[in-house]
């Protein structure tokens, strides 16, 4: 099959691989009709986290199921499914306790940026959407394998409800998604650290009040000014580095809530500062199929719309064009069609 | 008036100081019934945080109010009350946030193990018992004025609810408050870590359904076994210790959530540890008027008894000899009489 390969830094291909087989009987092998490049795919791409010169790079997909094992027995040939980024077998203790990123049987999608992509424990991953999406919908579905679910838990980790005044930390697609679940959840007032102008662009189109684009002490000032030197009752996390961290949490009002999702880089956590304002931190890998149901309702009812942080399509050929746009920051996030 | 004072590590002593007096029309002053010394007295007493010479000692107290300044609407001369030892205005935003031990207004009484003491904010800190409690009462009436609402707010913190698997790290009079806290609040299963035997008889009588000796991986192994590997809903952090805080993290499952209120000596938190297993962790000096009028009713009702923490009852004059008996864990906590 036509796969996206890393071979080092900067060293992208489209090349020929062998396809996925089934491996165990709770498997099955979705021919992917939409993937995407991830944030988190330009770790690797940035030299960051090493490789295996080869590899099939991409953990988020939709497709069409074109083979299931003999243990599977809620999809079949030709179901058209939304593909969770982290597999889980949906009975586990954990899964049972909303924590399917933690799954006994946790799994991962290996090459979603390919024409092929293998699921382990296919029944307790996959979500029908009830055939194929209309063409306008797809994107929106897609985001639904790892982008949305994200920023939706970096909500919910933070504790977001109704009438809250949110901050969002990070302008990238999570966090960027993360504007649009808290808007979701019905706070009153999001405010979207961003300076990028079609950043901020998306994110006003989720539902971001006001936009900040200082960063620092001056980010700290002018949130301070907005809540009346109060702070706000919720942060997202959407980076990962101990600035972000940092800023989260000295915006966040005594007994307000961090959600972070971003996987952390060097953050440094004070539990003396969190002890003195009493703020709580949660967060981690989202288990995307606890949300997903949820979500896929509100994307097919057109409801919400999270696959505005496409900015960039291209066919799976040009792979290599879109990790170096995303690097350039000339894109949010990249749709790859093989 | 009497007073205890701390002139130095292991130097306290029962001497007259002058009686406090109202600063503000917003002060009332207490004629202290009932006292008692808490296990962060023992920070300073074992000579880990400095002192001025003489200072009196105590934040714990009920009593009666004997004066109020001109601004006080709520109180007069007569009312028996409880002191939470974080006083507040119950009207700023952080209070009406319920997180009244982050107030705009933030006082502390500084002379509870005394015969009088100063309440700033009296209006907003106060709450009244309705008269004076049954003498059988006193002990869980004063336990309210700190102890048992810092177990409450450990609780609350790490999430607690009903049927959930709890595990309270530390003995101390707090840990033992959070055992009754998590049991009041329906929590089937509640683990205790204790090696003394007088505690572990009282973590027993609030609700303790399990005990734990052992302590570092043989006590994360004890958890694993008793909760088949999955870990427990909630820990409480009840001591402020880097090994208390990597205990109640590792025992706890994906998903769930720490509470700590045990101020923090030399905590290191790791961010990736807690991304890893999407476990929350929260906390910080307890809001103490928050859940004051809820815990007053309980312990009036006598639906709990969390006065039980008191193991010696000591005539204000012998302080020092209360101190001795808690430093050298022969007595839980010490209630002195005045």
């Amino acid at each position: 099959m036509r796969a996206t390969t890393i071979h080092g830094a900067r060293d992208i291909r489209v090349e020929e691989v062998p396809a996925p087989e089934l491996k165990k009987p709770t498997d099955a092998i979705i021919k992917v009709t939409a993937g995407c490049i991830c944030g988190s795919d330009l770790w690797p791409y940035r030299g960051a986290n090493p490789v295996r010169p080869g590899q099939t790079i991409g953990h988020e997909c939709i497709g069409v199921v074109e083979e299931v094992g003999s243990e599977v027995r809620d999809f079949k040939a030709g179901d058209f499914v939304v593909v969770p980024f982290c597999h889980c077998d949906n009975t586990c203790p954990h899964c049972r306790n909303g924590a399917q990123s933690v799954c006994d049987n946790l799994g991962f999608t290996l090459s979603g940026q390919s024409e092929y992509a293998r699921v382990n424990q296919a029944d307790g991953s996959l979500v029908s959407t009830g055939g194929v999406p209309a063409d306008d919908l797809i994107a929106s579905v897609l985001a639904l394998s790892d982008v949305m679910p994200t920023g939706w838990h970096a909500a919910v980790s933070a504790g977001v409800k109704a009438g809250d005044t949110v901050v969002v930390v990070g302008d990238g697609a999570v966090g960027l998604s993360g504007v649009l679940a808290a808007a979701t959840m019905g706070a009153e007032r999001i405010i979207a650290m961003s300076r990028h102008e079609p950043r901020q662009k998306v994110a006003r189109a989720f539902g971001a009040t006001d936009i900040i684009a200082s960063r620092g002490e001056d980010a700290l000032a002018e949130v301070r000014e907005l809540t009346d030197g109060v702070g706000v009752d919720a942060a997202l996390e959407c980076v990962g580095t101990d600035e972000a961290m940092t800023t989260a949490i000295e915006v966040t009002r005594p007994g307000g809530g961090v959600g972070f999702v971003g996987a952390p880089h060097g953050v440094e956590l004070s539990a003396r500062r969190l002890f003195d304002k009493n703020v709580g931190v949660r967060g981690g890998m989202a288990p995307v199929r606890r949300y997903l149901p949820e979500l896929l309702d509100l994307v097919l009812d057109r409801r919400i719309d999270p696959g505005l942080v496409f900015d960039l399509t291209l066919p799976l050929e040009e792979s290599p064009a879109g990790y170096t746009a995303m690097d350039e920051r000339r894109a949010i996030k990249v749709l790859l069609q093989p």
